[in-house]
């Protein structure tokens, strides 16, 4: 039996070969608004009660440098290294604990410092991505969600090797 | 700080509209063959070490009974009372470390082990689903990846409202 301490955030990744995501829903005079990846890393986060500012330099640095990505050889590269695109959705129902039938989220974090900590999670992770495309002359880029809303999402991938990390 | 037990069994559950899944790559012979689903939910399964049988029932019961669906009336119901169809997707992945940049997957079950549990996970799935279609007079399916394989996936979703239970 091993001591752990509740996590304070956690991420889910998928790989894919494309993935779309809505950012405003269709209106009577508008049509709904998405964003869209290529080739690359969906990044699910759920930050959860007690995570603060401190931790986000270390999921950034595990979201985009984990060898989790296919390369040309088939060997694993980070996305920072394919180079690939980034799609971050916020993921509440991340902290979802089972009670009975039905799921309890009481360990998620307040959704203002959740949204602060989402805006800036996503922030650095363009900051990164930015600085790492111009060092390569590559193009790619991050996209996002918008904090608490509905993620009306689909993608395409070659195997999604969904993982889990938590922090 | 909480003490806990390694889990046995990790799943990831996510709403979908519509999801596909390659069952067979392409040959030089023959074309890809896939498995579809419509509206419902896909289950990632992962089976970590001292997974035992008797750990089925109640995965089975957690995963087909939660109340995770959006009803008619936006209220959320289990997938058994959507009713609607179940994917039921291997993925060792979920059973990885990030240990540096690379995961390791030590804490995995045996791939013979894991194979029985996922194949009589999916028999108990399909005949819960199965009986439940035949009280409710309705046209639902379990569908499955083959294990072990490349997991070619997409889909469409209203909201993945992605959630992790481990057992």
């Amino acid at each position: 039996m091993a001591v752990e301490t509740m996590p304070k955030a956690r991420v889910v990744l998928q790989q894919c070969l494309s993935a779309k995501l809505q950012i405003q829903p269709e209106t009577d005079e508008t049509p709904a608004k998405h964003v869209e990846i290529n080739r690359g890393l969906v990044v699910y986060v759920c930050f959860l009660n007690d995570a603060t500012e401190d931790i986000l330099d270390k999921m950034v640095k595990n979201v985009l440098m984990t060898r989790l990505s296919e390369g040309g050889d088939r060997k694993l590269v980070s996305i920072l290294d394919l180079p690939g695109d980034v799609l971050i959705i916020p993921q509440a129902t991340l902290g979802g604990i089972l009670k009975g039938k039905m799921m309890q989220y009481h360990k998620n974090i307040d959704k203002e410092t959740g949204l602060k900590l989402y805006t800036n999670f996503v922030e650095m992770c363009e900051q990164s991505l930015t600085e790492n495309s111009k060092n390569k002359g590559v193009d790619v880029c991050v996209k996002s969600g918008t904090y608490g809303n509905r993620q009306v999402f689909s993608c395409t991938t070659n195997g999604p090797y969904t993982h889990i990390i938590e922090f």
